[in-house]
């Protein structure tokens, strides 16, 4: 059996959970009357930042990677601290921002999916595992804000766009591409329909 | 040593499964004001329906079974996606589903128990593990809609009714009684109870 | 290599989970609006008293240490339908419960701290599963009413305590410090910092 697990440098991996954590403090950052200190701060970017990540391990039952390096929690949590402060420079930089994070969405989920893949899941959980990997840390956030969870309600895509790209890689897998090529794609295919929704408004339909 | 793990085909779990997701979307639905789209209505279901279980096999360390077969999670959201369609129908069914519900809780409790049981857990710990299979997807699906959690409060009788019927799977176990007898008599324990509950008006004193 | 787990004796463990369940009951009793019925009661002990060792061992990967024993679950649930009962006598020990439910967070850190040390965790994330353990259990209590999470909001110093004591065992587990030792002066630590911060009101600064 060829090597199915897609890896990426850890520098790219911990950039992106700096990405994620950076989120997750402009997002509370919104929530100007709930009085969240330091720590709580730091907590929402380790949630948002490393959350998709920790389900996915836990769900493939091992101990979870951010937790095997002494690297992740302390970026995700001072991510989110520098995310606290440099909060209006970070707002202007806007659409930068929201390119970022939709690359960091098609990473986990390629992450996420080829894990779930190289641990011998059928293809409809590894996509699944996919998704939860790239949209779990900001349903876990909302949980613990006491949010309504976006990625549940009309207007958000995140999670479509990491399905559609999580499919792809499945696909790709099956057909014997290369996973590196597989996730690539992945991770294309998420950041533009991520991109495009955000810039046309994409939305699912509503509950009738 | 007997085998003690009590198994059940796939199409009778998955039309728990099924049954437990049209029971979430039937509950969103009366959030008329929340604005979910369809894929919050499909991740209502697949909490409901197999929220129990993947809690259960996270409890007991390993991979969830509803990620190690591609029938699971389709199942779970269409049927989530079919019970908002035919939300009237559902409800004109109304006892006829309350019943097909108390069953599912059974086979869930009983699944769950001798699962715990097989992996030779202490009897406690077991009956534990069947509530939270029984019960654990709709109080997941509370927490993710930011409602309190009906089986802690005054009115609802699930939990009791799947912890009587774990009771006496662990009791009749001990007994060495032969598994699946145990668990019939875990699944018609519950359901009957779970009925007569509902005609009556059963509960738990309230807190004082 | 030496043996670096941290054990303590059964009925140590057992007196720090009831003594996280009663408080876990008196928190509950603040909501008389609500309606818990006892199994509610029951449900909040179980949450408190066990939910931060729950998520420290599904974190670790193994069968959770409380599911292990026929002690932990009734004890738990038992000793927050006492809390209920004897509010009024509990409450009247007000300061005494503070003490001990500051042994109770050091204990827990302890015990999680050097548990991710002997599962082979590098320093940081074990010393965050020791915070884990420590105030996991009030934190999942708190999305559990649909409340805000006390740790992360200013006025609660536990995190604090209990990750400047599990910084310290780390430190010491690294100078080669027996690990009963460390573990003691993690408990020290954590239970001195946690009773100053509630006497002079210490808390750390507001998100800004």
């Amino acid at each position: 059996m060829p090597p199915i697990l897609f890896t990426i440098p850890l520098w790219i991996d911990l950039t992106a959970v700096a990405i994620g954590a950076i989120q997750g403090a402009m997002f509370a950052g919104r929530f100007t009357d709930r009085r969240f200190d330091l720590l709580g701060i730091a907590i929402i970017g380790v949630t948002v930042g490393l959350g998709g990540g920790l389900l996915r391990d836990i769900l493939l039952g091992g101990v979870p990677a951010a937790l095997q390096s002494n690297w992740y929690l302390p970026i995700a949590g001072g991510s989110a601290l520098l995310g606290m402060l440099l909060q209006s420079l970070f707002n202007r930089l806007g659409p930068f921002i929201i390119a970022l994070d939709a690359v960091t969405i098609g990473l986990f989920a390629a992450l996420g999916t080829s894990k779930a893949l190289a641990h011998g899941l059928p293809e409809i959980p590894s996509l699944f595992v996919g998704v939860i990997t790239a949209v779990g840390g900001s349903a876990l956030r909302d949980m613990m804000l006491n949010v309504p969870i976006a990625v549940m309600h009309v207007g958000s895509f995140y999670a479509m766009a990491a399905g559609f790209g999580s499919a792809l890689l499945v696909v790709l897998f099956e057909l014997h591409v290369d996973i590196t090529i597989a996730a690539i794609a992945c991770v294309i295919v998420t950041t533009v329909m991520r991109i495009l929704a955000a810039r046309y408004g994409w939305s699912l339909p509503e509950q009738r």
